[in-house]
Order: C-alpha cells, then structure tokens, then sequence
C-alpha cells in the first residue's frame, strides 16, 4: 500500500461512468465507511458471488468484520479476494422524465484481500474493537467474552488495497427543453436513518435508561452522525 | 423454477448457522424484497467479486435492475450468475458481554442468472415499471423516454431460482448466570428510516408541493412502510 492518502484506482476499481461523483481519497472514502456500521461484502463461493450483510469496522486503512466461526462464507474468505461495500440512500431525487429520476447516495467500495484472524488474544481484541467502535466507553462495563465464546467467532481483517467512493448530493438535474409542458414535481425528498424509544429489557432491574456509554444513540439523532461520533472517539 | 410459493434451497442458499432466523418461503423473501428500493448485487468479474449498490425492483418472481449501458458490470452480468442481496438496519441490540451485542435486521439474498433487456419496447416498459414500483401513478406526469435516453440505459432481469431471509426482531438473549454483577443496560435502540421535508427545486414555479403521486412519502413516513404501500399498488 502507497503511505500517501489515497487508493491508486487500477481498472478495478476506476469509475467508468458518471466520473463525476467518484473519488479515491483516503478522507473520502473513510468519510463514508465511517457513518455506516453494515456492509455488503461480496465473496466468490465455488465460483458464485455471494453477498452477505455484515456487521463491519475500521482501523486505520483495515477493515475487520465478524460471524460465526461455522461461516462457510468466512472460512472460504480467508486468503480470498472480496469487495466490501457500504452505502447510504439519502434521498429520493424527483424530476420530468422517467430518466432523469435519480437518488441521492453515499457509498464505498473497497477491495483486497481477507485473511481470518487466527490467534485468540487478536479475537479477544477485535471483539473490543468492534464494540468500542459503535460504543465508546462500553467496553469496561461488560463481562469478558469466554474462550468457548471466541472460539464461536469469526473475526475477518481486510488491509484496503483499492477504493472509490461515490456521493450524489445534489437536487433535481437542470431541466431540459423538451420537459416543457410537463409539470411533474421536481426535487428531493430527504431519506433520514435516525435513532428511535429504546426499549429496555426487563432484566435490567432500576436501570432502564441506557447508560452514558449509548448518550450518542439518544432518541432523534441520527444514525451517520452518531456513528461518524464513534468513530472518532472510540474506533478508527 | 416451482411453482409452489417457496424456493428450494440448495447448498448456495441454505443458511448453515442460525438457522432459525432464516427462511425460504416465498411471502417472506418478498416482504423483505418490497420493502426496499436499494440492493447490492455482486458480480464475478475477471474472477473478483465486485458489489454495487443499485436500485431494483421486484415483478413476480423476477428482478430487475439498471444502470448506465457503459456500466461494465452490467455488460459482465448478461448471463453470468448474480447474487442480489437486500438489507435493512431496524436496531441496536445491547448486552452484557460484547459477544451477545447483536443487530435486529432484515435481509434477503436471491441467486439467479442475468440477463440483458435488450429489445426497445422492452427497455421502455422496464423505465415505466421502475417509476410506477416507487411511485404508482406517477407515470403519466412525465414525458416519454427518447430513443437516446433508453439507449444510455441499460436494464437486468434475473428470474429467482433460489432465495433466502433472515430476519432477527427480538430484545436483548435470555440473560447468562455468568453475566451477574454486570450491569450495562440490556435492550434494543430501534433504528428506524423516513422521508424528511421535500425540497422543491426551484424550477417548479407555483407547484411547490409535491404532486398527489408522492403522498406516501410524506414527511415523518417511514422508508419502508411506504415502499410496500407502493409495490402493492404500483409494482410486484
């Protein structure tokens, strides 16, 4: 990997179309992957892609996701070439033709190479890392994870090699000479992921407010901001 | 494919670990299908896996999707095996080990073979279903794709030849005897996404109120709520 903040695009990765909204800079990218806790990361199982949601997390310029250590998936990433990728819908763009409607989006595609991560203290400390990213603060108020409970999990470490980045942003395209005539309502609706109630589990005894560790996650804020928190203050 | 309303699963789909959370009937992959308007499909190509965000929809036992006729995925996909995965967030599970944190989640995983919707009319009936599955009735209000529009276009349909969902909705595991004495706070923050306040562009002139075929995505509308309401009564 070049220690310059960016990802070199070779013909894997390089935006063929709409070359406007792609970037390959490391702030971009990691702008992205940062406001997002799931990823769809595509593997070739005997020849098929697959593509499986993920819980997923980044450190410095490697990427780690997790799951069960019985993952056929997971297994068969070990060594093995895969795509992770992250996207936001951020609003519906609205227009005068069937063409020109859109939608406005972050997202990330990142490519390398996975490799299983093997030795139980790094398991013990991707466990940590993985919470501490979504939850600063929280490990030291939870039990450790058991052996039997590490030997359960499957952790995955992805060193990026290549990266883009693709954002639309912006509202309805100019309009155009033949949409005369035509009035259809053009523009954006906004698409907001926010937190909502929490709802306590019964076990909890006095204690049904989340403590302070969950203070980012309160009611109405929104999931990107909060994460992108996260990560500033416990991952990353 | 049968014709019974359910997808046999194979090796490829047939999940190996929390079997219980997974199904492969037909009304549950479609209820995860219709409620969103965002997948990510993975594609081989020169033997690496690459995922793309992408906006579908669902006709029957088939899905469809499009892009830019440049797209070189799009071009690798005619023919080629496809897995069409779609996912959404619905909350933060707490615990009181790092190993019981978990995700309430929906998601959807469809395997089939691409193909290319090359004839015009074809192209320009996939254009209208792709409006009317998001916006029913909104059709009418906009001009006709041009020829050059729809050649620029290019559509995908793969018929489902497997499926499977998984779905987790539940609160926090039954609590562990080793976790006594911890005392972080258990439960689920829900995650929820919805239409924010249009933005009319500024070329509307009077008619800055979205049109009466936008009402299901009022402000404080929940994504996938009016997603469905739109695939009953536009798509699928």
């Amino acid at each position: 990997m070049a220690d310059d903040a960016g990802f070199t695009p070779t013909a894997l990765s390089k935006a063929k179309r709409l070359a406007d909204r792609a970037a390959y800079d490391e702030a971009a990218v990691f702008a992205v992957l940062d406001c997002a806790m799931m990823a769809h990361i595509g593997y070739v199982v005997d020849g098929h892609p697959i593509v499986t949601p993920t819980l997923f997390w980044r450190e410095g310029r490697t990427l780690y996701w997790h799951g069960s250590a019985a993952s056929r998936m997971l297994r068969a990433a070990d060594g093995a070439r895969v795509c992770l990728t992250v996207s936001m819908l951020d609003g519906l763009v609205l227009d005068r033709s069937g063409f020109h409607h859109s939608a406005n989006y972050r997202s990330a595609m990142c490519f390398g190479r996975a490799r299983l991560v093997k030795d139980h203290d790094a398991k013990r400390a991707a466990l940590d890392a993985m919470i501490t990213r979504i939850y600063p603060g929280r490990v030291e108020r939870l039990r450790l994870a058991t052996k039997a409970e590490l030997k359960q999990t499957a952790f995955v470490e992805m060193p990026i090699e290549e990266a883009s980045v693709k954002v639309r942003a912006t509202g309805a395209a100019a309009p155009e000479p033949e949409d005369a005539g035509w009035n259809g309502w053009r523009g954006v609706i906004p698409v907001e992921t926010r937190l909502g109630v929490p709802q306590p589990d019964a076990d909890n005894g006095d204690h049904t407010t989340p403590t302070l560790d969950l203070a980012h996650f309160a009611p109405g804020a929104r999931l990107d901001e909060a994460l992108r928190w996260a990560a500033g203050n416990g991952g990353a």
